[in-house]
Protein backbone atom coordinates (compact mmCIF):
# COMPACT_ATOMS: atom_id res chain seq x y z
CA UNK A 1 0.00 0.00 0.00
CA UNK A 2 1.19 3.04 -0.79
CA UNK A 3 1.36 6.65 1.16
CA UNK A 4 -1.24 8.03 -1.06
CA UNK A 5 -3.46 4.68 -1.16
CA UNK A 6 -3.61 4.71 2.85
CA UNK A 7 -4.43 8.32 3.16
CA UNK A 8 -7.37 7.92 0.70
CA UNK A 9 -8.43 5.24 2.84
CA UNK A 10 -8.01 6.99 5.80
CA UNK A 11 -10.07 10.18 4.76
CA UNK A 12 -13.06 7.98 3.19
CA UNK A 13 -13.39 5.60 6.64
CA UNK A 14 -12.34 8.17 9.09
CA UNK A 15 -13.46 11.85 8.52
CA UNK A 16 -12.10 13.01 11.17
CA UNK A 17 -9.04 12.40 9.92
CA UNK A 18 -9.81 14.61 6.80
CA UNK A 19 -11.35 17.24 8.66
CA UNK A 20 -8.18 17.32 10.80
CA UNK A 21 -5.99 17.32 7.33
CA UNK A 22 -3.86 13.99 8.17
CA UNK A 23 -1.08 13.77 5.62
CA UNK A 24 0.26 10.15 5.51
CA UNK A 25 4.00 11.00 4.83
CA UNK A 26 5.49 7.79 4.78
CA UNK A 27 4.15 4.22 5.01
CA UNK A 28 6.79 1.56 4.36
CA UNK A 29 10.51 1.55 5.19
CA UNK A 30 9.73 0.04 8.91
CA UNK A 31 7.53 3.00 9.72
CA UNK A 32 3.90 4.77 9.33
CA UNK A 33 4.34 8.85 9.52
CA UNK A 34 1.33 10.71 9.77
CA UNK A 35 1.30 14.55 9.84
CA UNK A 36 -1.49 16.91 10.44
CA UNK A 37 -1.07 21.02 10.06
CA UNK A 38 -1.22 23.16 13.35
CA UNK A 39 -3.56 25.28 11.85
CA UNK A 40 -6.51 23.06 12.06
CA UNK A 41 -5.05 21.51 15.52
CA UNK A 42 -4.01 24.12 17.50
CA UNK A 43 -5.56 25.59 20.98
CA UNK A 44 -6.10 28.43 23.15
CA UNK A 45 -2.24 28.46 23.20
CA UNK A 46 -1.31 28.30 19.53
CA UNK A 47 0.42 25.41 20.38
CA UNK A 48 -0.71 21.69 19.36
CA UNK A 49 -4.18 20.46 20.90
CA UNK A 50 -3.84 17.09 23.00
CA UNK A 51 -6.66 15.73 21.17
CA UNK A 52 -5.24 16.13 17.92
CA UNK A 53 -1.72 14.72 19.31
CA UNK A 54 -3.58 11.45 20.94
CA UNK A 55 -5.39 11.41 17.81
CA UNK A 56 -2.69 11.30 15.03
CA UNK A 57 -0.63 9.42 17.24
CA UNK A 58 -3.92 6.55 17.71
CA UNK A 59 -3.92 6.76 13.92
CA UNK A 60 -0.42 6.10 13.87
CA UNK A 61 -0.85 2.70 15.51
CA UNK A 62 -3.97 2.13 14.07
CA UNK A 63 -1.85 1.77 10.26
CA UNK A 64 1.31 0.87 11.47
CA UNK A 65 -1.59 -3.16 12.50
CA UNK A 66 -3.06 -2.65 9.24
CA UNK A 67 -0.41 -2.70 6.85
CA UNK A 68 1.63 -4.69 9.03
CA UNK A 69 -1.59 -7.38 8.89
CA UNK A 70 -1.75 -6.89 5.24
CA UNK A 71 -5.52 -7.93 4.80
CA UNK A 72 -8.01 -5.96 3.59
CA UNK A 73 -10.64 -8.49 5.56
CA UNK A 74 -9.04 -7.78 8.62
CA UNK A 75 -9.95 -4.86 11.11
CA UNK A 76 -7.76 -3.13 13.91
CA UNK A 77 -9.62 -1.87 17.00
CA UNK A 78 -8.26 0.35 19.80
CA UNK A 79 -7.82 -1.54 23.33
CA UNK A 80 -6.31 1.09 25.28
CA UNK A 81 -3.84 3.18 25.44
CA UNK A 82 -1.11 6.08 27.58
CA UNK A 83 0.05 9.00 26.47
CA UNK A 84 2.45 11.40 28.24
CA UNK A 85 2.78 14.79 27.35
CA UNK A 86 6.04 15.69 27.62
CA UNK A 87 6.38 19.03 26.00
CA UNK A 88 4.14 21.48 23.77
CA UNK A 89 4.25 21.57 19.88
CA UNK A 90 4.57 24.42 18.53
CA UNK A 91 4.31 23.51 15.05
CA UNK A 92 2.86 20.85 12.85
CA UNK A 93 2.42 17.42 14.11
CA UNK A 94 4.61 14.63 12.92
CA UNK A 95 3.59 11.10 14.24
CA UNK A 96 6.01 8.17 13.72
CA UNK A 97 5.10 4.32 14.65
CA UNK A 98 7.79 2.11 13.81
CA UNK A 99 6.81 -1.12 12.85
CA UNK A 100 6.98 -3.72 15.07
CA UNK A 101 9.96 -5.63 14.76
CA UNK A 102 9.62 -9.25 12.60
CA UNK A 103 9.48 -11.89 15.20
CA UNK A 104 7.07 -9.84 16.93
CA UNK A 105 4.75 -9.46 13.43
CA UNK A 106 5.41 -13.50 12.76
CA UNK A 107 3.83 -14.36 16.22
CA UNK A 108 1.41 -11.72 16.07
CA UNK A 109 0.49 -13.54 12.01
CA UNK A 110 0.45 -16.84 13.49
CA UNK A 111 -2.08 -16.05 16.46
CA UNK A 112 -4.28 -13.65 14.54
CA UNK A 113 -4.32 -17.03 11.46
CA UNK A 114 -4.82 -19.32 14.73
CA UNK A 115 -7.15 -17.50 16.29
CA UNK A 116 -8.82 -14.93 14.09
CA UNK A 117 -7.92 -12.37 16.64
CA UNK A 118 -4.63 -10.97 17.82
CA UNK A 119 -3.09 -7.95 19.86
CA UNK A 120 -0.16 -6.13 19.53
CA UNK A 121 1.11 -3.26 22.16
CA UNK A 122 2.68 -0.06 19.50
CA UNK A 123 4.62 2.87 20.71
CA UNK A 124 4.31 6.06 18.46
CA UNK A 125 5.84 9.07 19.32
CA UNK A 126 5.79 12.87 18.28
CA UNK A 127 8.86 14.85 18.05
CA UNK A 128 10.23 18.62 17.31
CA UNK A 129 13.48 19.61 16.88
CA UNK A 130 14.45 16.62 18.19
CA UNK A 131 12.92 16.15 21.52
CA UNK A 132 10.59 14.13 22.08
CA UNK A 133 7.18 15.98 22.80
CA UNK A 134 4.71 12.79 23.12
CA UNK A 135 4.68 9.42 24.11
CA UNK A 136 2.00 7.33 22.69
CA UNK A 137 1.32 3.48 24.16
CA UNK A 138 -1.54 1.73 22.95
CA UNK A 139 -2.99 -1.71 22.90
CA UNK A 140 -4.14 -2.54 19.43
CA UNK A 141 -6.14 -5.49 18.41
CA UNK A 142 -7.12 -7.26 15.08
CA UNK A 143 -10.12 -8.94 14.02
CA UNK A 144 -10.67 -10.97 11.35
CA UNK B 1 -20.19 30.24 32.72
CA UNK B 2 -23.42 29.38 30.30
CA UNK B 3 -23.08 26.12 28.09
CA UNK B 4 -23.49 27.95 25.37
CA UNK B 5 -20.53 30.10 26.42
CA UNK B 6 -18.26 27.61 26.99
CA UNK B 7 -19.28 26.12 23.77
CA UNK B 8 -18.68 29.76 21.62
CA UNK B 9 -14.95 29.78 23.75
CA UNK B 10 -13.76 25.88 22.63
CA UNK B 11 -15.41 26.63 18.91
CA UNK B 12 -13.03 29.83 18.85
CA UNK B 13 -10.10 28.47 21.03
CA UNK B 14 -9.67 24.71 19.63
CA UNK B 15 -10.57 24.98 16.00
CA UNK B 16 -11.03 21.09 16.22
CA UNK B 17 -13.68 21.14 18.72
CA UNK B 18 -16.05 22.84 15.93
CA UNK B 19 -15.02 20.56 13.15
CA UNK B 20 -15.92 17.94 15.45
CA UNK B 21 -19.23 18.96 15.82
CA UNK B 22 -18.57 19.32 19.40
CA UNK B 23 -21.34 20.37 21.64
CA UNK B 24 -21.86 21.87 25.43
CA UNK B 25 -25.28 19.78 27.19
CA UNK B 26 -23.97 20.74 30.61
CA UNK B 27 -21.85 23.32 32.49
CA UNK B 28 -22.62 23.43 36.03
CA UNK B 29 -24.24 20.89 38.39
CA UNK B 30 -21.29 19.29 39.22
CA UNK B 31 -20.31 18.16 35.82
CA UNK B 32 -19.38 18.96 32.60
CA UNK B 33 -20.87 16.83 29.47
CA UNK B 34 -20.12 17.27 25.98
CA UNK B 35 -21.61 16.02 22.89
CA UNK B 36 -20.31 14.84 19.50
CA UNK B 37 -22.16 13.40 16.85
CA UNK B 38 -21.40 10.00 14.95
CA UNK B 39 -21.45 11.64 11.60
CA UNK B 40 -18.39 13.52 11.88
CA UNK B 41 -16.76 10.76 14.35
CA UNK B 42 -17.18 7.23 12.86
CA UNK B 43 -14.36 4.88 11.99
CA UNK B 44 -14.23 2.26 9.50
CA UNK B 45 -16.69 0.14 11.23
CA UNK B 46 -19.35 2.60 11.46
CA UNK B 47 -18.73 3.04 15.14
CA UNK B 48 -17.21 6.15 17.26
CA UNK B 49 -13.50 6.87 16.08
CA UNK B 50 -11.13 6.04 18.72
CA UNK B 51 -9.59 9.30 18.52
CA UNK B 52 -12.81 10.97 18.71
CA UNK B 53 -13.54 9.67 21.94
CA UNK B 54 -9.55 10.28 23.15
CA UNK B 55 -10.40 14.17 22.10
CA UNK B 56 -14.27 14.44 23.81
CA UNK B 57 -13.01 13.17 27.20
CA UNK B 58 -9.29 15.22 26.85
CA UNK B 59 -11.84 18.55 26.39
CA UNK B 60 -14.60 17.22 29.02
CA UNK B 61 -11.14 17.21 31.67
CA UNK B 62 -9.90 20.70 30.37
CA UNK B 63 -13.34 22.19 30.77
CA UNK B 64 -13.74 20.82 34.18
CA UNK B 65 -10.72 22.38 35.18
CA UNK B 66 -10.80 25.51 33.75
CA UNK B 67 -14.79 25.96 34.91
CA UNK B 68 -13.58 25.06 38.56
CA UNK B 69 -10.77 27.57 38.55
CA UNK B 70 -12.81 30.33 37.28
CA UNK B 71 -10.56 32.07 36.25
CA UNK B 72 -9.81 33.86 32.56
CA UNK B 73 -6.10 34.76 33.04
CA UNK B 74 -5.06 31.07 34.05
CA UNK B 75 -5.18 28.33 31.51
CA UNK B 76 -4.80 24.18 31.66
CA UNK B 77 -2.51 21.85 30.03
CA UNK B 78 -2.91 18.23 29.48
CA UNK B 79 0.06 16.44 31.36
CA UNK B 80 -0.52 12.50 31.20
CA UNK B 81 -3.75 10.23 29.93
CA UNK B 82 -4.73 7.15 29.82
CA UNK B 83 -7.57 5.13 28.27
CA UNK B 84 -9.92 1.64 28.28
CA UNK B 85 -11.64 1.47 25.41
CA UNK B 86 -14.31 -1.26 26.72
CA UNK B 87 -17.07 -1.18 24.05
CA UNK B 88 -17.60 0.37 20.72
CA UNK B 89 -19.74 3.60 20.66
CA UNK B 90 -22.75 2.93 18.25
CA UNK B 91 -24.25 6.33 18.86
CA UNK B 92 -23.16 9.76 18.90
CA UNK B 93 -20.48 10.85 21.62
CA UNK B 94 -21.43 12.12 25.40
CA UNK B 95 -18.82 12.70 27.64
CA UNK B 96 -19.73 13.24 31.52
CA UNK B 97 -16.48 14.91 33.96
CA UNK B 98 -17.70 15.58 37.29
CA UNK B 99 -16.34 18.03 38.65
CA UNK B 100 -13.53 17.44 41.60
CA UNK B 101 -15.31 17.23 45.16
CA UNK B 102 -15.22 20.59 47.29
CA UNK B 103 -12.05 19.53 49.70
CA UNK B 104 -10.29 18.34 46.20
CA UNK B 105 -11.06 21.96 44.65
CA UNK B 106 -10.51 24.14 47.52
CA UNK B 107 -6.49 21.87 48.06
CA UNK B 108 -6.26 22.58 44.49
CA UNK B 109 -7.21 26.41 44.44
CA UNK B 110 -5.22 26.78 47.35
CA UNK B 111 -2.08 25.53 45.28
CA UNK B 112 -2.62 26.99 42.59
CA UNK B 113 -3.17 30.70 44.41
CA UNK B 114 0.51 29.96 46.75
CA UNK B 115 2.50 28.03 43.27
CA UNK B 116 1.04 30.29 40.38
CA UNK B 117 0.57 25.85 39.14
CA UNK B 118 -1.31 23.01 40.43
CA UNK B 119 -2.37 19.80 39.06
CA UNK B 120 -5.55 17.84 39.21
CA UNK B 121 -6.49 14.06 38.68
CA UNK B 122 -10.07 14.16 36.36
CA UNK B 123 -12.18 11.18 35.18
CA UNK B 124 -14.26 11.09 32.20
CA UNK B 125 -16.63 8.23 31.39
CA UNK B 126 -18.53 7.66 27.82
CA UNK B 127 -21.29 5.73 28.32
CA UNK B 128 -24.35 4.26 26.05
CA UNK B 129 -26.97 3.04 27.30
CA UNK B 130 -25.88 2.20 30.51
CA UNK B 131 -22.75 0.95 29.72
CA UNK B 132 -19.43 2.33 30.34
CA UNK B 133 -17.70 2.11 26.78
CA UNK B 134 -14.73 4.85 27.66
CA UNK B 135 -12.96 5.12 30.44
CA UNK B 136 -10.47 8.17 30.95
CA UNK B 137 -8.37 9.34 33.88
CA UNK B 138 -6.15 12.36 33.10
CA UNK B 139 -3.50 14.74 34.65
CA UNK B 140 -4.35 18.21 34.22
CA UNK B 141 -2.27 21.05 35.15
CA UNK B 142 -3.54 24.64 35.87
CA UNK B 143 -0.12 27.42 34.71
CA UNK B 144 -1.17 31.25 35.63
Amino acid sequence: MTAGELEAYLHSAIPLSGLMGVRVEACGDGRIVLTAPLSTNHNHLGTAFGGSLATVATLAGYCALWVALGRKDAHVVIRKSSMDYLRPVTGDIRAVCEFPAEATKSAFLDRFEKHGKARMELDVSISENGEQCLRFQGEFVALS
